[in-house]
């Protein structure tokens, strides 16, 4: 079998569905599945080894998890799966397939997704941050995978950027994902409306709690002033982040994943503009550059698939 | 000769003084230089050379420099040192001397340090944090010193924590160097006696304009409970930088180091302390643990010393 043959699989375990890929080794998708995420740890292992099952002969398997994962492939916690706590993923799946399978946090697989066959490919001081619902983020330095001593690295939606911002989940204040998220921005634009402004955006989504970022961008799209200011603010607090992982970490590129990148061109503009700004002595120093990811839905699918191979490039 | 009886030669350039020592290979001190700065690119030079060469017969020779330091040993500038722009201390160090100058950034030689000869040592992920005039910092991640696309990495002092925040003289606002430097610290206590409180630190300064830590550290050692509350801010402050490095890199251990270390026994519980609220999930996952560090003035030369050592191991 050729290089170019190989196949590997990857499933991306979400909170409502497990979505599965093989890739070949460029990257390319052979086979997508989708299936309902079981609601408990036995039935969740069960349905990962059926889909592993089908997709026939493969030479290397990977799972992506939300969560805190640990690098023996142990979830933690995962606030968004179930009422999960210390499932080692790893070793059972390994066990019931004898065979390795590689399991790691998600964002973390979305990042390897952009390295190894993405906008980051060839690259090797990366940051790729996804903005959804959170902020998840995974960090290439040097050419290898940062993952942490404990296999924690990338909860940069946690940064604190205002410690007398709102309240988040985690039970901290101001965290940068409750500024920066795609649910943050629709949270902004709500706030707004809420105030008795933001016509424009509440024409669109008929009624305050339905504001979704899809209507401020659709509005700011048509040029309204109200919907452009709560995406140019929005902007401004993704690239104060940005900055401050810039600072830490000296990456060539950002990637912006998550489902805010679908509709990035909306944003990038901005991001790019603040950015320039709020990095450590822009005038010295090359600037990274910020892009939009390449993998949109499957990406955390194809990372996993990928984690084989970043495992013997030493990525670990 | 033996492993133990090589001898490296480190200097660090500070904004008064070059501080040059000659270690063995376990890091031990065995000679100690200083001189005055010079005031040009020329005399840094020629003075560098000539302490170098003081030094006798040396295996390796590293020098730690204060600024954006590229990884060809560029200084791109340097606030604290004197005007340079542009200067190539490696290279020109390096001909004049006819063999290999490291150069690295002093902040980024005081982590190497640490890691290679104090605290930290067999540690594989670290990150070392220099309270000082402003803030510096150096990552050690999966046994490798982390250094960025162009060799900038580590500037955590101007991550941005509260964007309206006290302006810094980087030009942005609410850098965590204006919250949880040593410069800092005495800042707050004069804002506290120019509002007319803090009588006990004042006793102990003389005057509002000379407040400094030391001040601040003796009346809260006195128990004063103005001086205890200016302390225990300022720790909140520390270990928010902290938390947020700790949810991007997820270390094993933090080493506090820069002027504040000598009396950080002053600090450490109260930053321990608000450390552990910070964090992200801190019931799911071991705490990195914050220490002191070991080199105090002279973690720069010695840093700069183990820097032929940290490139061999592949840290580039």
């Amino acid at each position: 079998m050729t290089s170019s043959g190989r196949r590997r699989a990857g499933i991306d375990v979400g909170g409502t569905k497990c979505l599965g890929v093989v890739i070949d080794s460029d990257g390319e998708v052979l086979q997508v599945e989708r299936q309902p995420t079981p609601r408990d740890p036995d039935g969740l292992i069960e349905a990962l080894a059926t889909m592993i099952g089908g997709f026939g002969d493969v030479d290397a398997i990977g799972v992506g998890v939300p969560g805190l994962v640990t690098r023996e492939g142990v979830i933690r916690a995962s606030p968004n799966l179930f009422d999960v706590r210390d499932l080692p993923v790893g070793s059972r799946l390994s066990e019931r397939l004898a065979r390795h399978v590689f399991v790691e946090n998600d964002a973390t697989c979305a990042a390897i997704a952009e390295w190894k066959s993405g906008v980051a490919m060839g690259r090797s001081d990366v940051v790729v941050v996804t903005l959804g619902t959170g902020i998840g983020g995974g960090i290439v330095a040097d050419g290898r995978v940062v993952r942490g001593r404990n296999g924690f690295a990338g909860e940069i939606g946690h940064m604190i950027v205002d410690p007398s911002g709102p309240r988040c989940p985690c039970g901290l204040h101001g965290c940068w994902e409750r500024f920066a998220s795609g649910s943050a921005l629709a949270a902004r634009a709500r706030d707004l409306v809420s105030a008795g402004g933001g016509r424009a955006i509440l024409a669109r989504a008929g009624s305050e709690t339905g504001v979704r970022g899809e209507h401020v961008e659709s509005a700011a799209r048509d040029g309204d002033a109200e919907a452009l200011a709560v995406i140019d603010e929005f902007c401004r607090w993704v690239a104060m982040g940005l900055a401050n992982l810039a600072n830490a970490l000296d990456p060539e590129l950002f990637v912006i994943g998550g489902g805010l990148a679908s509709t990035g061109d909306a944003y990038l503009p901005s991001i790019r503009k603040w950015f320039g700004r709020m990095l450590y002595a822009p005038e010295l120093r090359p600037h990274p550059t910020i892009e939009l990811a390449r993998h949109r839905e499957l990406a955390g699918a194809i990372g996993a698939a990928h984690l084989a191979e970043v495992e013997a490039d030493g990525g670990h």
